[in-house]
């Protein structure tokens, strides 16, 4: 729904409250600090629809799997991030009625979600038979403090003299809506409540995560903080009392949320005590005021700035909030779910998607080690990648589908067991690191096995076919996954044969290099000259379906069997296909939901001329409804390359304002957090052609008509560049570290910390 | 496990109790006349694993729909035929103890099913302290009174006297162990217990079936029956007296189950009163010899008498038993449910076994009407099968792969929207059923209107490719489930392109000799000339997978890209493939799980020289691992054709007692009804090789070496035939109907009912 919310450069508003769009609300308005994160609910009761949702890293449970008809090799469980203790809650009453907008009547509704200081602020008119009261709630999870948030709630009569109820509550009733057999994830621990402490401790089932949950406040009237009453029966979460009219009355709530993530078990209740404590005695102010601060880092790296159009700039923004929401990148346990703390549709932590579309992006803007443990996540999973292969009686590594600790949890066997090319994408996500930062120290320490087993999967999953004289690959779904178990996927053939490549030339550098630890390896994976041999000999005999005709790849052995069509011949209320058309319909038709070949000419664009790359571009983008989310930065990328500015444009607005506009009606169960680096890559990657080749960054741009300019920055190699594309010149700027050679359009330039860099266009 | 049952030639025994193995033996022992059926459950008490089954034919709950992920198109339910109440519960306490085998001591078990005469008899002694008791049970279900149903209890105590207490009891809180989400199907409508009557009514959530069920009871000691008492507070399901030793007391219990499928909603249960009364007025002895003569008419016509193999002969009787338990064939709403009365697995009344395994048996056994009913029963769904259709977007009619009421129940896409053979299948036993009995008034009155909208179906899915200039059939699964979403799968192609064929023909015969009829069709189903020469078209140009090395056609177009292995290649620790591969593992091997391309060599070989058949099938064969039981008697028929006699028999051998032995461990769950049929065809298309061509029975009989001799009935157009195959001579009778020209190894005999033909060998 366009136009819901306020455009602003900086801040998402929602003046007027929509029941029927707080679902919606919620997910756009969510907070997140990497470690913890909520969804835009109210902190009082609210007995409409909503989707209450609060979401520790990493704390899930395993859901037994659900299915209509077993297949061997399913997993037992889909892992679900619990929906964990509600921590902001607070109950209202004013003169004995209890605080309810489904019930009560309100006006001057606003919720703003600051982007820039990483608050939400909410604010409303109470109306009541004989008074009005004027309530306002502000929220932050602190950033540099992870483990606490703060909520400020401030009440003030507007006509009268009122009796306040007030009661800050942890409820530890909640469960995710999307449990497969409506179980309780958690079990109790401990519940404690006196004048010392408020705390509830909880634990997942099964899989033992143990969250202790500790609140604290204060309640000031006119600035003046009333004493908790310290009797032996005080209920320490229940506080009642006069206020004067015009009173400002104001309860500043502390809640810290520790886990045995980080402590031990039975130390965790005691530092959520000791972590409520602290930002208690902190105060409110003073974490505020180091919230904002982090943030204002973490702006200076990422924030790309867009002048002349505010719905852009809003758009872009609000993707690289909910990244940096969403992952800090500083533990190598954590990935970036498909919907980080904004809901809990899918379960699991991680897909393809961070390795194909979200790695660039923590490349470009943080510091090399939060790209490093992204990848360090997959190596430490490697062994679970080989249980996952074995389950499918193959050798080698299997990287899962989805997962939260290695095992794979999906269960839709043409997904499961035959999208394998994400197996593709987590090799090369080694490759775009190490060129990125020049750190091949990453290869020796835990690239290459990685590689290897993966390698070593491809092996055993291709055959040779004696006929063709030619290897294959059969029984696969690719990126594109509107046909399922095709033969010979072009993607996946060239992502598999590109993967031995690079492990053999890995391996030679390794050998050549650090002949120890390679030998150390060798040992330990068991490698082969054979199984060398067996490698080079597939590099060397992949099959590769192609075209004659068109003078291209095929996506598949069949593509061109089925019946031709192309984007122009549907019917616009057929759109989205998916909600439209039967599976069977959409199978068996040429549409395709997500970019295939283009992503394979994306990743190895240095294969293809220019004349092939349009080709390509033309034949597949006719057929391509882009129906996932992580599609059109692809083509967008792609459309740029070849100087189609308008198509590049065109394309990267499919997904700019894709949550804030609730394009795909489904923004209620969270937001995309992964297609937000897409646009991200649009921009930078597509609209400034930015990479890395050799070993510095390159450059390529062109503005939108519609902007008067667009400046993001560069975090490459201890250096931070900033770079504006305005209509008449570029300009470059070495914000920090040494002076490098970039290039620009072809040429190289010297960019120094004392000059910056201007090209007239 | 071999060997548990006694092999004698009409029963199967179980001597000795094996309470693991009870789930087998109660699925072996069902009971069953068309209207129900039950397992072979104990009538008194029995807390050890058992699995409770009683089913009414046709009266089924609409179980939600269970998968993992949502594809459009899919059914939101799955008609479960629903465990109702049981009628054969019988308490009894001895003493004071009551009796239950999972409890107390006991003796001299034995459990007999009488095939010929369709009862189920059980012995045994009960061992107690101080006694010993001996206790017997005989119950059948009335042949003729279909809702009638009798049991016989007797007891005698040996050593002692002792008090007893009998109770017969109508047990309604029973549940589907297979229930998706563990529903309770029934709700309680009445229930009666008084000196008049007991019973129990009740229906079905959702589909409201109601069903009731009443009994009545006589008890007699030593022939004497004792007086029901008459009080007003009588409850007349519960009985205590002394017993002196030696003793004969014997229950007789009659029940009747009568449901709103036969009789209005309202009059059910005073029917079921009716008929209880008139079993109870009729008694045992009386209700017994009528049914012992229905069951020797059915044998009379279908049995099947093997000479020197007693196993084998226990084998062929057990399946025709069960085939006509389960299906009489008066009721155009009924069905052959894959596991008849025998269990609840898979749920649903029909699949394309029916029509592709069933229909020659019953067509061969039974008279005209019954085949005719098998096939109104698809009439009946036409205009669901057209809903089906429309669900996936096409034209036409798609007859289900599971129903119960014609919607399709199925929920896996690959099948559900995939495996659109079936419609051929059921096409096919049109021409089957014409052919065999010469009606050509059924394609006027019914058949020509399945027959044009099962063509509209392939019109639409299937569509022409300029670049081949021929018609394709994309992304379906063929007979072989071990391959799904192939594409131009032969067997699909042909059998499409046949219905087309053979819609065309009889167009034309009902132009030309029903003018009129063929008008109103044309008009209803609103037909046109453009229609048929698209047909036309399509049976031109339908394209055929061929494979040129092998002179044969492909099973579909990428098959011989597989890696080519064979049955022998395999581990034999790796069978069954279905338990020991993983899903990913068995799609991409050349391992084919059912008669694919045979199969349409079976329907279609007057299409191909014996040369031809025999390439087709050592090229097959060597593939085909036979995992589902619907295959071998296809490739046992063909090889029959080919004289090659010992591999007849072995693959007839592979499920000649499938559930006697339990060969595929998964009897607990059910007998394989509509396999049995395959043995019949084994023995009866094979062995002796009937078919009917040109209006007449062909014959082209061999005798396997480990039988002296086997004869059958064949019934054909108002005419019994028997056959006997022996060593040196085949003999033919004609038993009953008028003089018959036959032909016998490519020579025509005349049967007279005056003389029996015999030709030496």
């Amino acid at each position: 729904m366009r136009d819901h919310f306020k455009v602003d450069e900086w801040k998402v508003i929602e003046e007027g409250f929509d029941k029927n769009y707080n679902r919606v609300t919620e997910s756009i308005m969510s907070l997140g600090n990497g470690h913890m994160g909520l969804r835009g609910n109210f902190a009082e009761e609210y007995s409409g629809d909503s989707l209450q949702g609060t979401y520790i890293a990493g704390v899930y449970y395993p859901d037994k799997t659900i299915v209509g008809w077993w297949k061997n090799g399913y997993p037992e469980y889909f892992a679900k991030i619990a929906n964990a203790a509600n921590f902001i809650g607070i109950d209202l009453k004013i003169d004995g009625i209890k605080v309810d907008l489904s019930k009560e009547q309100f006006s001057d509704f606003k919720r703003v979600l600051n982007m820039r200081e990483a608050y939400l602020k909410r604010s409303f008119t109470l109306i009541l038979d004989d008074n009005q009261v004027a309530i306002s709630e502000i929220r932050f999870l602190n950033q540099k403090k992870k483990e606490t948030a703060v909520v400020k709630y401030s009440v003030e009569s507007l006509n009268k003299d009122v009796e306040i109820e007030i009661k800050p509550y942890l409820d530890g009733n909640v469960r995710n809506e999307d449990a497969n057999y409506g179980d309780f994830f958690w079990k109790n621990i401990e519940q404690m409540n006196n004048k010392k402490i408020s705390r509830l401790t909880m634990e997942t089932k099964k899989s033992g995560f143990v969250v202790s949950t500790a609140m604290d406040w204060d309640i000031n009237i006119n600035d003046y903080q009333l004493n908790k009453i310290s009797s032996e029966n005080y209920i320490a979460d229940k506080i009642s009392f006069k206020a004067e009219k015009n009173d400002k009355i104001v309860l500043n709530k502390y809640a810290a949320v520790c886990t045995n993530r980080d402590y031990k078990k039975d130390e965790t209740p005691e530092k959520a005590a000791q972590k409520v404590n602290e930002a208690a005695s902190a105060g409110y102010e003073n974490l505020f005021a180091e919230h904002k601060e982090a943030w204002a880092v973490i702006w200076q790296e990422s924030d790309i700035k867009i002048e002349g159009d505010p719905a852009a700039q809003q758009g872009i923004r609000f993707n690289i909030f909910h990244l940096n929401q969403t992952y800090t990148g500083h533990d190598p346990n954590l990935n970036i779910g498909p919907k980080g703390f904004t809901g809990e549709k899918y379960g699991g932590l991680t897909y393809w998607d961070t390795e194909a579309y979200c790695l660039p992006f923590y490349l470009a803007t943080h510091s090399q080690e939060v790209a490093r443990n992204l990848l360090l996540y997959r190596f430490r999973h490697l062994e679970k990648a080989k249980e996952n292969a074995d389950k499918l009686d193959l050798n080698g590594a299997l990287y899962p589908m989805v997962t939260i600790n290695g095992e794979e949890c999906h269960n839709e066997w043409e997904i499961t067991f035959e999208e394998i090319h994400r197996n593709g994408a987590i090799a090369h996500a080694i490759k775009d690191y190490v060129d990125y930062t020049g750190d091949r120290e990453y290869i020796k320490d835990f690239g290459f096995a990685v590689l290897a087993e993966i390698s070593r999967f491809w092996a055993d999953r291709a055959h040779f076919n004696p006929r063709k004289n030619k290897y294959m690959i059969l029984g696969v779904t690719g990126p594109n996954e509107y046909e399922n178990n095709v033969n010979n996927n072009w993607y996946t053939n060239k992502i598999a044969a590109w993967t031995l490549k690079y492990t053999l030339e890995n391996r030679d550098y390794l050998e050549n290099n650090y002949p120890e630890e390679y030998k150390s390896w060798s040992d330990e994976l068991n490698l082969t000259k054979d199984e060398f041999e067996h490698w080079q000999d597939m590099i060397d005999k992949m099959y590769y379906p192609y075209l004659e005709e068109f003078d291209i790849y095929a996506q598949q052995d069949s593509y061109l069997d089925k019946e031709q069509k192309t984007v122009k011949d549907l019917d616009q209320n057929d759109i989205p296909l998916h909600k439209n058309w039967s599976w069977d319909k959409i199978l068996r038709s040429t549409y395709i939901k997500q970019a295939d070949v283009l992503q394979g000419i994306y990743y190895f664009k240095d294969e293809f001329t220019k004349e092939s790359t349009a080709r390509h571009y033309d034949f597949y983008e006719a057929r391509t409804v882009h129906e996932s989310s992580l599609s059109p930065c692809i083509h967008s990328i792609i459309a740029a390359e070849l100087d189609r500015e308008d198509k590049a444009y065109e394309l990267y607005l499919r997904t700019a304002r894709l949550d804030l506009d609730n394009y795909n009606y489904d923004t209620d169960d969270g937001l995309h957090i992964t297609s937000m680096a897409g646009t991200w890559m649009s921009i930078v990657k597509g609209f400034a052609g930015f990479e890395v080749k050799d070993d510095r960054p390159y450059f390529r741009p062109f503005l939108p008509e519609a902007w008067n300019s667009f400046a993001f920055k560069i975090v490459f190699r201890d250096r931070r560049i900033k770079v504006k594309i305005g209509k008449e010149k570029l300009i470059f700027i070495l914000e920090a570290g040494e002076a490098l050679i970039i290039n620009v359009y072809e040429d190289d330039y010297k960019l120094t910390s004392s000059e910056k860099l201007v090209i007239e266009k």
